[in-house]
């Protein structure tokens, strides 16, 4: 087995989830995770943890959602597992990431709004997503295989301590901000973020991680972004996204490709106009974009936003986050932009102000 | 897919399980009986019940384990998902059957009585367990795979209410039935089911089944039977087993190969040397020994006996049937011998008393 592999392992078990002796573990995965899987096992056990894995892949999804039709049911016999357990972990890998393409969108959401439940107790455990580097993952990066898998590792097997620390310098400035500021080509964006919540995102939650994201106020933001990186929805690729705002919400957008898509993607509900993250990624192993959201909003000098839901821990005590049923990232590149807190460049060139 | 997946799908889910609108389902599964656990999704989706599938492996359950070490805790976060649960399909299918060769027994005794909850909860359920058929078994058969796929269908594709019409008036007449005699090769065997509930195993539980079986009044069976098939304990093959009971217990023993691991079985604990169950097979597609106890059992022609442990439904109501932490199946050809009951021949010269 690629020594990587038993690496990747060490890490979700000590440092993403901190598994101890009686935890009960749930380990979620597709087949062709199998090595990562088995590399798990042998770290849980040595931890005297006890394991489950759940088998899940996109086909086996598919066929049961398109036979069975919408109204699903919770499924309770998951939720009770969950429940009693204390730590899940998620591994992507599927072996073919258009398993869903003929699955109408009704039907996917009803399965979505069925598993609604499963999101909230996942909230109270220690949970980790991580991802094995699969030829399909890497067909869809546009990579070959080895190479995605040096890129994925590369991302993965990092010092996390070391990442938390630098992290924690972006964090306390942002969690004492009022205003933030982003600069770059056609961009001129201004958002409060006064009162919320700053999370240092260091590889627990999402491995790789490598980004600290806030919630911003929901009415707060003013001004025009363009967006350098596309957003990837359902296998379709919106590029050019420029967004205007005028007191939290989207009051112009346009798009050079999939426009349409995004227009039905604002128009979801109350929420979906206005934003729910600011996110500034810090990994420069992640060196590409590879239409994968784990990866692509932790690149190093990015920052995203996130049309719709606001993740509450971002949010300020007593203050209110977004919410809506959507929550899609936006990435834009800041080499050639300055992001600003309270008027001071914390990020400008390719720079972070600590570097 | 092979349309005789599709058909074995359907059996689980119509006849073995019921599967009914609203059922939580369990699969547990090797990744290698992927195309029967989609087969399932779909018969599964159409009911409109909801399945979730646990991948088990032996490979992961070895390096587990032997990282562990003893002391197993009770999956407490599985007892809670099975406790939700309706239906319990267990679809064997691993891809090697010696993966368990390195773990110590100790190990293995612990990690199963720290799971003996499972088993509790599991009578509650409706429980079937299975055979997809893989390389690996068909090598441990002795067969091709092609030859081997064969075999398992037909054994298991099977007009199941027509195998339960004629194995009740078998079930029927062992009910009345007070002395059992076994006649055959070097055998002549009694023991009394005075009272006891035989049981009619019609692809249910077991699929495929194809076996009327009861459990004996443990302190009744007198005489000495001689076993023309070999008993398989952890890939060893135990050969020409002879038995002789006296007042319901074995008081002599021999084997031509590995009687060391014989009497190592008998002297486990107090049941093990009395039998806790007598079984008749009686499925002809079964037509040889395939070091499968799932098959080898229901060979038409054929009973068995097991030292150990009686399944309580077997046991009749104010009776008590045998206790032990073992359950060891021996089988016994009957071409050429009788079965009888209370004197009256149910099966001779390879015919029941309905042929």
């Amino acid at each position: 087995m690629d020594d990587r592999i038993v690496e990747h392992a060490k890490i979700l078990v000590d440092w993403s989830t901190e598994i101890k002796e009686g935890d009960k573990v749930i380990i979620r995965a597709h087949p062709s995770a199998m090595d990562l899987v088995h590399a798990l096992y042998k770290e849980i056990g040595a931890k005297k943890a006890t394991p489950l894995t759940l088998m899940s892949t996109n086909e086996l999804s598919r066929t049961y959602m398109l036979e069975h039709g919408e109204d699903f049911d919770t499924p309770e016999h998951l939720l009770a597992l969950v429940k009693e357990s204390d730590v899940f972990i998620s591994i992507r890998g599927d072996d073919n990431l258009s398993s869903m393409a003929d699955v109408p969108g009704d039907i996917v959401s009803s399965h979505a709004r069925a598993n609604q439940p499963l999101m909230k107790l996942l909230m109270d455990k220690r949970v980790s997503l991580t991802q094995f580097p699969t030829a399909s993952q890497a067909q869809f990066a546009g990579m070959s295989l080895e190479g995605y898998k040096d890129f994925v590792w590369n991302a993965i097997l990092r010092d996390w301590q070391e990442v938390h620390d630098q992290q924690e310098m972006l964090r306390e400035r942002l969690s004492k901000t009022d205003e933030v500021c982003i600069e770059g080509k056609d961009t001129e964006l201004y958002l409060s973020v006064k009162g919320m919540n700053p999370v240092n995102s260091d590889g627990k939650h999402n491995l790789p991680s490598g980004e600290v994201y806030v919630a911003p106020i929901p009415e707060s933001t003013e001004g025009t972004v363009y967006f350098d990186m596309p957003v990837v929805q359902s296998g379709r690729e919106i590029h050019d996204v420029r967004l205007e705002f005028e007191g939290g919400e989207v009051v112009d957008h346009s798009a050079s490709s999939h426009e349409d898509l995004l227009t039905t993607l604002l128009n979801t509900d109350d929420g979906s106009r206005r934003l729910g993250e600011l996110g500034i990624g810090t990994n420069r192993d992640i060196d590409r974009f590879t239409r994968n959201m784990l990866f692509d909003e932790k690149m190093g000098d990015t920052v995203h936003l996130a049309l719709g839901y606001a993740v509450p821990k971002s949010v300020g005590e007593s203050l209110k986050g977004n919410e809506s049923a959507i929550h899609v990232d936006i990435i834009k590149d800041m080499k050639d932009g300055r992001l600003l807190f309270d008027g001071e460049a914390v990020l400008e060139n390719g720079r972070f102000f600590w570097e």
